[in-house]
C-alpha cells in the first residue's frame, strides 16, 4: 500500500479507531523511507517532511494521527547526516508501532491493579482499554461485577455486554438515566476517552461527564484508560476540541420528526469531563492524575511550541 | 358504577393516573353515599368506613387513593348526627372532585409566574403538570424553548414533544445522556412527580435526580410541578417509597439477552431526588419549598399520627 | 392625615421603610374606622375593604403594605355584628402598631444571643434589624468587632459604621470586593432583608448574596435579621419578587457614560440569597430556618389560598 | 416521693437521662396534683404553677424536663373551671408518662423501616433510641452489620458493642478515627441526640459531625433518632445549647498533664451537626426532615412565644 | 540610560508595569554587557552578576524583574569561555526583550480560541492580557458582550470600559457586588494576574476570587491570562505573596474618617484565587491547568534550587 | 555492620523510620563498594546490583528503602568505566546521606513560611517533618498555639504534645472526634505523610482524612510535609498502596473482645487524603501542588518506566 493510498484509507475511514490510523500512518512513513535510496539529506528530509505533513493532515481531528507523524519525523530535524535521519526515523516508526500494538494489554495491566477483588465497576459506552482493566482483572481471578450502560442513540452497551459476557463477567445492563440510581452500588468507574486536553478534560462519548458527576456525589473514584496518543497537542494553543453533532434520525425516526415542526434534535457524540472528576488517566506509560495532561504531551508525544505552532501564523515571527 | 366496579377497574388499571384514581374513588363515595337513605347514623358509617378501607388499599402504591379517601371520609368520625356525617362526606367528595379537575390548571398558573420571557426550560419525562407551566407560559406570550429528554426505554419523551410541538413551542429533543451536556444553555428545569415523601424528596421517573445533580451543579434551578394528593403520608411513618423494576425486554430484546448468559437487566422504573437538589414544590395550593412537604400532608391531606396509625400494631396501645 | 393623605405620602416615599410605611396604615385604618360611627355593618365592611384595597396597592412592591392590611382587616369577613368587626379591626390595628414598634428591639435580643464574647461580625448595606442585633450585644458588655462593607454604588456602609462607631463598637471599613478576602477572620454574618419569598431565599441589598456565598465557602453562620412583614405572601402563587434596577448615574456619571457609545450601565438594586446559605432568619417571633417561611406567612401574616387568591383569575372559580 | 424529693434527685443526677427525669417530673406533678383536694380553683393553679417552676428550673441544662413540664401544665392556664384544671393536668402527666416509656420503641419501629436487608449501619456513641432502630430491625429478620465507634473519652462505644451483640448483630468496632475509612462500606448512619434546635441543628456527642460530614461526602444517608422531648424551644429566642467541657483527666492522666506546662486539655462534650447533614429525624411522632423543628417544638412540644416569653423581659411588655 | 538610572527609575516607579520593568532590566543588562569589552572572563562574570543582583533586588515583589534577570544572566554560571558569557548573555538578552513584546499577542490569540461567537464574557480590574483575549475574539469576526466590574477603589473598570467601547464592544457595566447577580448570563470569565504561585493560585486584584468563587458556582469556566513572568519562584521555598495594603483615603475621605474614632479602613490590593476555581491558565508558552505552575517555573522561568537558593541561608551548606 | 547484617536489622525493624532506613541502606551500599577493591567493572557492577536488589526488597512496603537504591545505584547502568561505575555510586551515597539527614531541617524553614505570627496550627498524629515547621516558626519568633489530637489507638499524640511543650509552644490536646469543632479556630493544618502517590494522594495515619476534609469544609489550608522518598513509584503503575491492620487489642483488650461473640476489631493504620483536599506538599526539594507528585518521582527519584517495569512481566517483551 502505497503513501497515498493509506492516506485515502484513512480519510475514507476504511482504517479507523484511534490505534489502527496512527499504526497504518507509521508503517506507511516506513515504508515510504524505504522506498527511498538515491535521494541526499537535503532531497530525502523535503519528501519525508511532505510525507508527514501529508498523513497528518488527512483527518484533522483524529488526534492520533499527528501526534505518530510528530514522533516519527522528529529525526528529520535533528540529523546531522542522511543516515540518522534515515535510520532515525525507520526506528521511531518501528518502535511504534510495537509500542501501540501493546498500549492496551499495559493500560489493561495497569487499571487492573486498580480494581479489586469483589469490585463493583461501572463503564460506558464500549472502550476497549477500559474493557481491558476489567477483563485483566476478571482472568487474574478476581470477582468482579459490571454495570453496563445502555449508551443512547448508537446503543454501543450492546457491543460491551457481549464482550464482558463472553469473558464470563458478571454484568449488569442499564439505560443511561440509571447510572447515578446504582452507583451506590458501584466501588469504581472506569471509562475510555476520545481525546484529553492539556488540562486534563476528557472528551468522550455524550454521558460520561454525568456519570462523573454522580461518581464525586457518592464519592466513587472515576478511572480514565486511554492510550498516551489520546491527548490533544493543540489544546496547548488554545484550540478547543470540537463537539460533532451526528445525523437527527440516530434519535428520531424521519418519520416522527417530519410529524413535529417545532421539534429539532439536537445530537452531540460527545460531552467534556472536567479533570477535578477524573481521579486517575491510565495510559501505557503509567497511571497519572489529569493535571499532568501537559506532561504526556511534551514528554512521550514530543511536542513543544516550535512544532506545535508550524502553522500558526503568530509563530512566524520567531 | 358500582362501589365495587370502581374499585375493580383500578385494579386492573383500567382507571390509571393519579389524578383520575382519585376522582373516581371520590365519585364512587359520593354515589355510594347518596344511595345509602334507609339507615341510623352507626350502621352508615360503619359501611362508608368498609367501602373507604375498600377502596384505598385497592392499589397500595398509588398515594392518591388513600389521600382521597381520607380527605372525604374524615366527617365519618367526627360528625355528631348522621345528616352531618352524610352531607359532611357528600359535600367533601364533590368539593375534592372539583379541586382536583383544576388541580393541574392552577399548577400551570403558578408554574408559569417561575418562567421568564426567553427562558430555556428543561424538562425530563411526560409530566402533565410540568407541560401545563410551560405551555401555560407559552400562552401568556412569552418565547419559551425546550429541552426535552428522550426518556429511555420508553421513550415517554415522544410524547411530550408532541405536546409541545403542537402548543407550537420551539423543542429540542435530546438523549438522556446529553443533559449536562446542554445545561449551561438552560434557565429552569421542571419535571413532575410520582411522589413525595415527607422529608420533601421526589420520586419520578429515572434519570431525573441525575437532571436534578446536574442542574445544581450549573446553579439551575429545578422546580417539580405535583398535585397535592402525590405527598406520601406513610413515609412519615418511616415507609419507604418501593421503587418498581420493570421487565427487561423494555431494555434489551430477549433475542439478545439470552444470548448473554452473564447479563441480567435492572430497570427501576424512578429515581429519587433528594430536597437539596428541589429549590420549589409547585402545588394547586402554591409553592413550597421540599422541605414543607410535612405541612402538606398534615394540613392539606388531613393525615395524623392517629389516622396513619389505624393499621400499624404499635398504634394500637393508645 | 386622612387616609388619602396616607396613602399619597407613601406613594410619594414621603413616608419609607418598611417598619414606617406599615404602621402608617394601620393608624390610616384605625382613624379611618374610629372616624364611621354611623354606618350599618355591611357598610362599614365595604368602606372599611375599599380603604383596606386603596392601603395595599399603594406601592405594591412594599410586602410590608399588603402584610398589615391583611392582618388588621382580618375581622372584616368574620365578624358577626357591626360591633365585632370595628372592635376587631380597631384592636388588631394598634397592637400592629404597638407590635411593630418593638419588633427590631426583639430582634436585637434574639439576634444578640447568637453573637459570643469576642465575634468578629461581618455585615452588609445598612439594616437597622441587622445593626440592633450587633448593638444590642454590645450593650450586654461583649467585645464586638464589626466588618462593615461599602455598599457601593449608595454608599450605604457610610451610615452603618457611623452607627457603630457612635456606638462605640470597633469597626473595619472595606470596599464590598474585599469580603471575601476577610471571611476568614469572621466569626458570623448578619444583614438585613427587603424581602423573603416562602422557600426561605433572601433578597437584600445587591452583594448579599456574594457575601452570604463567602461566608459557607469558609463555614461561617449567615444569619438574616428581618421582620415577619418582610415576608412575601404572593410568593405563594409564584409571583416572582421584581428586582429593581436604578439609574445608571448612581454608578457612572453621564459624563462619562456618554462617551462610550458600547457601555450600558445595568445596576440591579437587590439579589437573592438562596436559603441554603441561610442558616437562620431572626424575626421579632423568634430565630427560623429559611424554609419556615411558609409557616411565618401562614400563621403570623394569616394569609391564606383565600385571601391570597382575591385578584387572581384562577380563584374565581371556587 | 414527694415533689420536693424528686427535685432533689434530680438535681443530685441521681435521676438522669432525658426520658427518665421527664417521666419523673410527670409523675411528681401528677402525685401532687393528687394530693391537693381542698383549694379553690385559683389556689390550686398557682400551686401548681410554683411546683411547674420548681420543677422546670432543677437542672436548667435539660432540655425534656422544661418540654414535660410545660405539656403537663397547659391546661392551668385555660381551664375554666378547678375540676378542668385538675383532671386536665392528672389526664396529660399520664398520657405523658405512657407516651413517653412507648417513644423509644416506636422510634425504633418507625427507624427500622429506613433500613434494608443487607444494610451496613455506623453509629455513633451510645443511643438507645437509634440502638433501638437497628435492634428493631434485626428482629425483623434483616440481615444487619454495624460499625461502631470507640468514642473517645469515655468509651461508650464499648456499651454499644456490647447491646449490638448480646442482640447477635454483627458488628465491627473502630477508633473515631477510622469512621471515613469506612464509609464506602455504609449503607446508612444512625445516630441519637442530646439536644436539637429550632433551625435542625443536632447537638450530639463529640464527633458527631465529622462522621456526619463524611456521610454527605460518601453520600450515605444520616439518620438521626430522638423523642421529641429533646427538641430544645428557647433556641426560637436564639438561645444557644452550651456545649460542657469536661475534665482533663478523662483525656489524659494528671500524671502526665502536669509534666506538660504548655499543655491545656480541651474536652467539649457534644459538638453540632448542621440540617444540611442530615437527612431525617425519627421521633416517636414520625420521621421528619430538621427543618420542621420549629413545627415539633410548637404543635408537639405546644411552646408558643407567650409560655416561651414568661421570663425574658422583653415579654413583659405585652 | 546607564544602569543605575534604569534601576533608579524603576525603584521610583517610572517604570512601571510587569512587562515594561522586566523589558526595562533586559535592555539595561545588554547595554552594560556591550559596553564591556577589555576585561578578562573572570571580571566580566563578576560584573554582571554584580549587575544582574543590583536590578533584581530593586523592586523586590515585582516577580517580573527576577525572573527576566535570571533567564538572561543563566550563561554567566555555566559558559567556558569569555564569548560564549558575553554572547550567550546578549543572545538571551535580546530574546527576552523580543519574547516579551510579542507575549501578550500571543496570549490574546491563545485567549481568543476559548472564546465561542456569542459568548458573554466577564472580566474584573484592567488586565491588558485578558482584554486581548476579548479583543482579539471580536476582531476575528466573533459576536461578543462583556461585563466589565467598576473595580473599587480606584475605579479601574473605568479604564477597561473605554478599551472595550473604543473597539466597539458591547459592554456592560455593573458594581463589584453585582458579578454574582449577572453570572448565570455569563458563559466565560477572564481576568489577569499578578503573581502565580507555585501552586497555581492565583495573585489578583481584590474581587477575583469572589468572582472566581461565583463562576464555580454557576459551573462558569474562569481563565486567567498571564505572562510566564508573572509566575513567582520563591514560593517553591514557601515564600508567601505579600498582599499590600494600600491608604485608606481611596476608599473613605479623611475628612469622614476622622469623625468616626472606632472605624479603621483595612484596604488589601490583592486577594488569593485557589486553583481549584481556576480552569486554565493562558501564557504566551501555551494555556495550562494552574498545578503546572512549578513547571512553568522550572521549564520556562529556569529556576531550580541552585539558583532560588542564593541568598537563603540554609542553602550555604551544600 | 555487614550489608547483610544491615538488610537483617532493617527487616527486623531494629532500624526504622523511613529517613533512617534509607540512609542506612545508603552507608551499607557506600561501605560495600568501598570493600570492594579487586573486581572488573562487570563483575562489581553485578555485585553491587544484586546487593541493591538486596536491600531494595528487604521491606517491600517501606517506600524510601527502593527510592534510597534507586538513586545511588544508577551509576552503575550507566558507567562508561569502572572508575565511573564506583566513584559515581559512591557520590551518590554520600550525597543521599548528606541530603537526608539536612532534609527535615530544609522542611521545616520552608513550611515556617507558610505559618504567620499568631497562627492556630492543628497536626495529627505524630510527624517530624510537620512538627519541624511549627518548631521552626516559633524559633524564630512566631507566637503560635497548636491544636494537637491524641491520635488513637497507639495516642501518639502523647510525643507530639511533649515535643511541642518542651518547645514552649502553647499546645491544646483534644480527642480526635474533636478536630471539626476545633477547625473554625484554626488557621492552617499540617500533617506529615507515610507515601504519597502519583496523583498526590497522601497515605497518612488513619484519621487524616477527616481532618483535611473537615479543613476543606471550612476554608483552612491543609499541608502535607514529607521528604521526597515518601514518594511511592510504583503507584505510576497502578500499586496499590496496601493499608495495614493492626491487632485489635491495640484497640479493645483481649478480655473484652472474647465476651462479645459478635465483635470484631477492625484496626486500619492509615487513610487515604485524596490531593483535592491537600493544598501543599511541602518537600526539602520546596513546596509544590500534590498534583506535581509525578514530577517528584522522575526528577528527584529517578525513576521512569524501565527501572520501575524491571520486576513487571509485561516489561520484558521490550
Amino acid at each position: 500500500m502505497t503513501l497515498e493510498e493509506t492516506a485515502t484509507r484513512i480519510k475514507r475511514m476504511e482504517i479507523r479507531g484511534a490505534g489502527r490510523i496512527a499504526r497504518a500512518a507509521a508503517k506507511a512513513l516506513l515504508d515510504y523511507s524505504e522506498s527511498i535510496n538515491d535521494l541526499d539529506q537535503k532531497s530525502y528530509i523535503d519528501r519525508m517532511l511532505r510525507a508527514s505533513d501529508l498523513l497528518a493532515g488527512v483527518r484533522p481531528t483524529a488526534v492520533s494521527l499527528p501526534n505518530a507523524v510528530n514522533i516519527i519525523s522528529k529525526p528529520l530535524l535533528k540529523a546531522e547526516t542522511l543516515q540518522d535521519a534515515k535510520e532515525g526515523l525507520e526506528d521511531r516508526a518501528r518502535a511504534f508501532i510495537t509500542h501501540s500494538e501493546h498500549a492496551v494489554t499495559r493500560i489493561g495491566e495497569i487499571g487492573a491493579r486498580h480494581i479489586r477483588d469483589g469490585d463493583v465497576v461501572m463503564t460506558h459506552c464500549n472502550s476497549e482499554a477500559a474493557l481491558q482493566c476489567i477483563v485483566t482483572a476478571h482472568h487474574q481471578g478476581m470477582d468482579i461485577e459490571v454495570y453496563a450502560t445502555e449508551v443512547r442513540p448508537r446503543n454501543q452497551g450492546h457491543i460491551t455486554i457481549k464482550t464482558l459476557s463472553d469473558a464470563g463477567i458478571r454484568t449488569n445492563f442499564i439505560v443511561d438515566s440509571a447510572a447515578r440510581y446504582f452507583m451506590k452500588e458501584v466501588d469504581i468507574c472506569i471509562t475510555g476517552a476520545d481525546a484529553i486536553t492539556v488540562n486534563g478534560a476528557v472528551i468522550n462519548k455524550i454521558g460520561t461527564s454525568q456519570i462523573a458527576l454522580a461518581a464525586k456525589e457518592a464519592r466513587v473514584n472515576f478511572l480514565v484508560a486511554a492510550e498516551t496518543y489520546k491527548f490533544a497537542p493543540r489544546t496547548i494553543l488554545g484550540e478547543r476540541i470540537l463537539i460533532e453533532e451526528r445525523p437527527a434520525d440516530e434519535v428520531l425516526p424521519d418519520a416522527i420528526l417530519t410529524t413535529l415542526p417545532h421539534v429539532t434534535v439536537r445530537n452531540p457524540t460527545f460531552d467534556i469531563t472536567p479533570s477535578e472528576y477524573v481521579d486517575l488517566i491510565i495510559t501505557e506509560q503509567g497511571a497519572i492524575p489529569p493535571e499532568m495532561a501537559y506532561t504526556i504531551i511534551k514528554e512521550h508525544l514530543q511536542w513543544d511550541m516550535d512544532n506545535l505552532c508550524t502553522d500558526y501564523p503568530y509563530c512566524e515571527e520567531e
